[in-house]
């Protein structure tokens, strides 16, 4: 913004104005978001072909640009702050959280070392220290010991810097130094998520040395099965360096059994990281940490305030016991980025934790949900979600159409008609056409099953309680 | 927000009130901003010791998280938007974009998929393409052919990203199926960006296997020494994949010849990535498009808005000519991603050309800076920045205490006392612990070299003419 008559930038009076507007029109978003349909209905192509070809040789007026966003792009989005979004897992966004990254949009600072803002680096650490004793999380991952957290874009990002770090520890620095040979072996359930899959494509491990470690009747990683592959490949001269623990997966909500599979890695040296992208938010409340039992034995660990724990992505919780070979695995220092501060040892760069170097001011927002809705509040919503998932599971149960393929522990629960995959998938499809609610699906024991996915914001009982009406009434339909 | 009074979500009218308050915290902080220090003065540990050392339990108020906003955070912070700030690159924001980041968050809708947004994937499609008749980049660059641009974070995502692709190509897909064998090889200038080297230890290859080319008296790589480190590396039994050539380097805004680099890449069959991350902006002034001559040789090219294009972080601007080998490196597809939309071909799914899954609605602040400066507006502050570089350098060369030791080609200039590194260092540390000024340092030819980087959105001629004043003042107090 400029005060100089001269400059193409934005008057600071006009900047004030358009900030006012820009806010009124978030709030209406949000008070009349439940009404419009959730799932975009627009045709491939079609919000490009309104777009005009060539960009505007002149500056345009504002005005022009939030009517655009209304009249053009309102129709193309796919609204995720509905309460009636129950699709994948959610992706809040919440006043304090659009608040926060607002100011940290107009600050623009650059965090990707401590001396280039010393408050972004050092209330990152602090808010991360706090998430710890928050969740319950192990007191080695506060960053007063070896370890610490560090915000990362998304749990894909987290879960690759996490099998760096395994990497670098596994082969004493050489797959950093000569390259990774094709002997490196990772492990997850044949459950968990595509991340893991891609993560260990971009280290250069190879997807063929990524085994999907079989499940049992729920869904959740076999220990005996994780504990046969690590020795099978250690007997044909792999190295085994990597599991990933799910604490909720995507498919089903499935908990891996992190003890178990803990002490497994603790014995054959292999790092263990827990991703609980979703559900680790659960544990805010004492009654629900029982899904991370066994979490001393990880090496790292994530979660994502921007699923469910309302603030808006990206910000993803990451965390080490060990700070040592995450460092050593992203660590370059060229002259231009060398400084006092960093030389000292004092301090922490963040641009040594994860894969970009620049780094916005994330833990603004987080700190400002946080205080916002203090411990208490954000218990108090949690539960009431988690209640509202239990007695979905519940009316499901009852109906005799209906099965529950998998345990629904917490806010997620599966289902299908028990008539086959052809019924399900044309429920899915009228009810997601209604525009009513938005449903994903996964496929759970070769089956074709449905997933309602409560955690947005605002859903409450009543819609909840409309989704199944919904849903009953397209089954007797079809 | 809700209107819901038992809920813990911040009211919608209080939204709006606290909405505004930001807004105008915003702009007082924008007129105020040239009059702080610029480089923080904090100790480490200083805005830790005055955060509480546990979380609150019940929510707090707007106005007290703003209130600490400016007593604890403000002096913790480097002003990277202050007109003072002449350190690194600049790292921009603006009125529009600030208000178009607000308007994603507020959103907040997950563009990882055309499905789950259609208007997030079209709109960014169609804004990268607008940029490259901008820019005045090959028509291969185009979404409308076999390639397209995406938004990455930075330009070390796009890099790591862009060099997947070409080990992708180089080894036939063996690198992502069976992994890396460390015979890959990897080409930059010794005066290129640290991302090259952390990409290349983040994707397996090895440090090892980088060659850092030899560059001539004007720190650009020189093509002769890249041809014969391929020839030998291919003798020697190796596989050469990626040649990364710089347009700026951060180092002294050195421009590698990208057309005599292209012409051997093309020859050798190997992967060329252009990064451009600053200088890129430059190219909006068909006078300054010199700079990426011979840029049709590349298959990929990266340059950063949210460096010198007023565009708040993170907004990287990635084009690949071919979209196939990106998309066979990082594609994943679990049966809960899978839709109708994506199985008929017909749209685009970016969350398979970058390395995180989910995505936030980045092409809307970057629609916003284009629509407000109009292609002119910008075009006259790229060349207000440029201008400004080439007075300072012409200062600079008027006074026989200091010298030129590279070339300014556009607003980076780089300079120093004849009189040796301790001089040099002295002169560094008294103008940035003064707070009039933030400048950094690199070192060319082995000596201690300042630089002065002129690309803040809001410096004017008197800011660079009181940076020349007091760079002499403390030159004549050493």
């Amino acid at each position: 913004m400029s005060d100089n008559p001269r400059s193409h930038h934005m008057n600071i009076e006009d900047f004030r104005r358009n900030g006012r507007e820009a806010i009124d029109w978030i709030a209406d978003y949000h008070r009349k978001v439940e009404s419009l349909p959730v799932l975009s209905r627009v045709r491939p192509g079609e919000i490009r072909a309104a777009l005009p070809p060539d960009p505007p040789a002149e500056g345009e007026s504002f005005e022009a640009m939030l009517r655009d966003v209304e009249e053009i792009i309102l129709p193309g989005l796919t609204h995720w702050q509905s309460p009636n979004f129950f699709a994948f897992f959610p992706s809040n966004t919440s006043g304090p959280s659009i608040l926060g990254e607002l100011l940290s949009a107009g600050l623009a600072v650059q965090g990707m070392m401590w001396t280039t803002s010393p408050a972004c680096t050092e209330l990152e650490t602090h808010v991360l220290d706090w998430l710890v004793g928050m969740l319950g999380l192990p007191e080695k991952f506060l960053s007063t010991g070896k370890g610490g957290g560090v915000i990362q874009d998304t749990a894909s990002s987290a879960s690759l810097c996490a099998l760096l770090a395994a990497r670098e520890r596994a082969t004493s620095g050489a797959s950093n130094e000569i390259g990774c040979d094709g002997r490196l072996t990772a492990y997850t359930s044949a459950q968990a998520h595509s991340s893991i899959e891609k993560a260990v494509k971009i280290a250069g491990i190879g997807r063929a040395n990524l085994r999907a470690i079989e499940v049992d009747s729920n869904f959740a990683m076999r220990p005996d099965a994780l504990a046969e592959a690590i020795a099978r490949d250690r007997r044909e001269g792999k190295v085994p360096c990597f599991v990933c623990a799910t604490v909720g997966t995507t498919s089903s909500n499935a908990i891996d059994p992190v003890r178990a599979i803990g002490e497994i890695c603790r014995d054959a040296g292999v790092w263990l990281h827990v991703d609980a992208a979703m559900s680790g938010t659960a544990a805010l409340c004492p009654e629900f940490r029982w899904i991370q039992d066994g979490l001393e034995f990880a090496d790292s660990y994530c979660f994502n305030p921007h699923k469910w724990m309302f603030t808006n992505f990206d910000c993803d919780c990451f965390y080490v016991v060990d700070r040592a070979p995450l460092i050593e695995a992203l660590s370059i220092l060229p002259e231009y980025l060398r400084n006092q501060a960093s030389a000292s040892g004092a301090v922490i760069d963040y641009r040594d934790w994860h894969v970009p170097l620049g780094r916005r001011f994330r833990a603004l927002k987080l700190w400002f949900v946080i205080r916002h809705f203090g411990v208490e509040g954000l218990r108090a919503e949690v539960r009431r979600h988690i209640d509202l998932g239990q007695t979905f599971a519940r009316w499901v149960s009852e109906d005799p159409r209906f099965e529950l393929p998998a345990p629904a522990p917490l806010n997620l629960v599966c289902f299908r008609l028990r008539s086959g995959d052809g019924q399900n998938q044309a429920l899915l499809d009228r009810l997601n056409a209604s525009g009513d609610l938005y449903l994903t699906h996964t496929r759970l024991d070769g089956r074709l099953t449905l997933r309602i996915s409560i955690g947005q914001a605002h859903t409450e009982f009543r819609h909840v309680e409309k989704a199944w009406a919904r849903i009953r009434e397209e089954a007797d339909n079809l």
